[in-house]
């Protein structure tokens, strides 16, 4: 605890005093036993001489607790109010932890988004940061106060609280760092960092020391839950330093950076799956212009988000066209599309639930040629048929039946040198 | 739930639409089923052509819980952050009320302390109220909106959130009324209004229809809980009409009105009592300039509130001096006595923990006599003896042994024809 000297000393000297910006997830403050390690962590990082912005989490079951609560009362909660109830979570941790570390002898004070101003559209419950007036936040780290941020909630142009959608809290962090030109970007998590693929599946799995920001883009699209993908956006738009490590743990995680030309020479960084999706195919589509608008603009509008989409061309002028979405959407897509079928004199529309979507990712893929050849080669080997295919410059994801999934991480992982360090 | 043509309509035409501010208290909004009675009674208020501000506590048990919350980390908790915590409790009901309103279909707004203006001083957990922008609530009303704000809350001058003490959310919505100029303020609890006394003592207790803001005062702090001290000094202050009524039935309650020449024609309005006192007494103190400043500085710089005062003097140049601290305040207080009688050089401290206090209060007591001697008499007849009498222009209070109490209430009570009506 500084004493007023310290206090004053810091208040002139501090310019080149690192800051760190450290956020806590649901789990790492779900009690006040795990707010005490925190505490204990953030104390620790504060004395070693680094001004400090914690940006917490709620409770974990807190929000899913009162989402259930709104929901006994319509299944379509007024949103503008959902967002003042949601809130309440993190209020309630930034407050406790500050509680705490007062107790222990740190100067600590709680900002929520309103006070913090971190300013979002007015999108209620998925909000867009659009800017942080982070005065207040520097004037009291000037102080050497640590500041306890509410993660996950904002404040649009009137003053009316908005929160950012699931995993806001990791995007608050990073753009709370940016606004600040924090050092560093800290995500404590229930993992030690990211991984070259889950390691429950593939017990090789290695953690990564370094990953660029377009890979941890495609890691988290493509099913590794580590990380928020806005936030991994805005770090990468920003140019932010991510580290994910653990909050149960001290050593390092995996620092999320800029890609370097020196970067682990490997080609490829780590293998991801996700058994979220289902697959529709319409057959004996008649091939001429504006058909595939007929097909996706009624899904579009029920807002269902499209992943995939493959087009084989019959010779007949017929084609078969088959996409992917989001299994929680396969029903409401299903029922759009035997309407569409018929509107448009398609054959039938067949579905899938039990498929799974394995990638490969590495910015290696952008110099290495062969990448896309050798997967097909491993699945091959293991007699793993492959549904459909898609790629971009740093992934190539294949769908396959959704009981493969595990032996077809397992063979990528080797089939790419990833347990081998 | 008004067409857009209605909305017009009053946007223009509502200049003389009546104001109504109504709060209700914790055991109004304990669950979602009675925060349903109240969306429902607050539904009928604006269809009935109402502009309405709705003042919500938190739900039940819900302030005590967090409080105990943070009384596991320390017992003396941060009190900005303790503020920050206790907020979240009516940030929870208005959202949730707003929630419900919206779902029947009425167009509701939740504000919290901040963003309705509530502008307090820094007084962190005893802020006192400074200034109420309105003019949000003003707009919200020109748009027949229903405006429901969280009690108990405000904003200092830098926007850090404070709380307004035990029972604030009385003072919220007779403040706001006041700002507002609402023609009535009206306070749901779980009682029907304001009796002449505790109707668990005594069955011929009785409503009354109409009482003072100074009879109110005295019943408030003589120990009738219906109403918040704070509240009604407010009202007092500011002539706000405040109606006390409860929440489960549809009769009407209590008005709390400026005194008026027709007023009911009782001498005595009430009887009201409180056990939470105790008693010190200090016996044979040297009588010399000076020797009461010895006495009550130490008690006042420990932060602890005397109630009555009296001083016996004896022929010897020597004095008895008794005086009441609340009972929570005795073992602190009786402590502190024991140091100031050895350096006054005081024979012996005398403490009694079983002591209650009745009183009788009634504005009629300005032009009548005789009030005193009849209440003396009335103890007397039932061999009650008094050990200490305060009066004030409109209250005469009697300490008295602990185990007479309900005895006492009651016989006043018929002593002052309080039973007819």
């Amino acid at each position: 605890m500084p004493d007023l000297d310290t206090e004053y000393f810091h208040s002139i000297q501090n310019k080149e005093m690192p800051l760190i910006v450290q956020k806590y997830g649901g789990t790492s403050v779900a009690d006040l036993e795990r707010i005490q390690d925190v505490a204990e962590r953030v104390a620790m990082t504060y004395s070693a001489g680094n001004d400090l912005v914690v940006v917490l989490s709620a409770m974990a079951g807190v929000t899913d607790g009162l989402l259930r609560l709104a929901n006994q009362i319509t299944d379509d909660p007024d949103r503008r109010e959902l967002d003042v109830l949601l809130a309440t979570g993190e209020q309630t941790t930034v407050s406790l932890l500050s509680i705490m570390l007062e107790s222990m002898g740190y100067p600590a004070r709680s900002l929520l988004g309103y006070q913090a101003e971190i300013v979002t559209n007015r999108a209620f419950g998925r909000a867009r940061i659009l800017e942080i007036h982070a005065e207040r936040i520097k004037d009291l780290l000037s102080k050497r106060k640590i500041v306890a941020v509410a993660g996950f909630q904002g404040r649009d142009q009137k003053g009316d609280i908005t929160t950012l959608g699931r995993g806001g809290s990791d995007t608050s962090a990073v753009a709370l760092a940016s606004a600040l030109k924090a050092d560093v970007c800290e995500i404590y998590t229930d993992v030690d960092g990211v991984y070259t693929t889950d390691p429950n599946i593939c017990k090789s799995a290695r953690k990564l020391d370094r990953i660029s920001y377009d890979e941890m883009l495609e890691m988290a699209s493509l099913g590794a839950k580590v990380l928020q993908i806005r936030a991994v956006e805005f770090a990468k738009k920003f140019n932010v330093p991510v580290h994910v490590r653990s909050s149960f743990k001290e050593e390092k995680g995996t620092m999320v950076v800029e890609e370097e030309k020196d970067m682990e020479r490997l080609v490829v960084s780590g293998v991801a799956y996700s058994k979220d999706e289902a697959r529709i195919t319409l057959t004996r589509v008649p091939d001429r212009p504006g058909i595939a608008s007929k097909i996706f603009t009624p899904i579009a509008e029920a807002g269902i988000v499209v992943d995939m989409i493959i087009q084989n061309t019959r010779k007949s002028g017929l084609t078969d066209l088959t996409f992917t979405v989001p299994k929680s959407e396969y029903q409401r897509a299903m029922a759009i599309q035997k309407e569409v079928a018929k509107s448009i004199g398609a054959e039938e529309v067949l579905g899938d639930e039990h498929i799974a979507k394995v990638s490969v990712i590495g910015v290696g893929m952008r110099s290495h040629s062969g990448v896309a050849s050798k997967t097909f080669a491993a699945l091959a080997d293991e007699n793993i048929n492959i549904m459909m295919i898609s790629t971009s410059e740093i992934k190539i994801s294949c769908i396959i039946e959704e009981k493969y999934t595990e032996l077809a991480v397992r063979v990528l992982h080797n089939a790419f040198g990833l347990n081998a360090p």
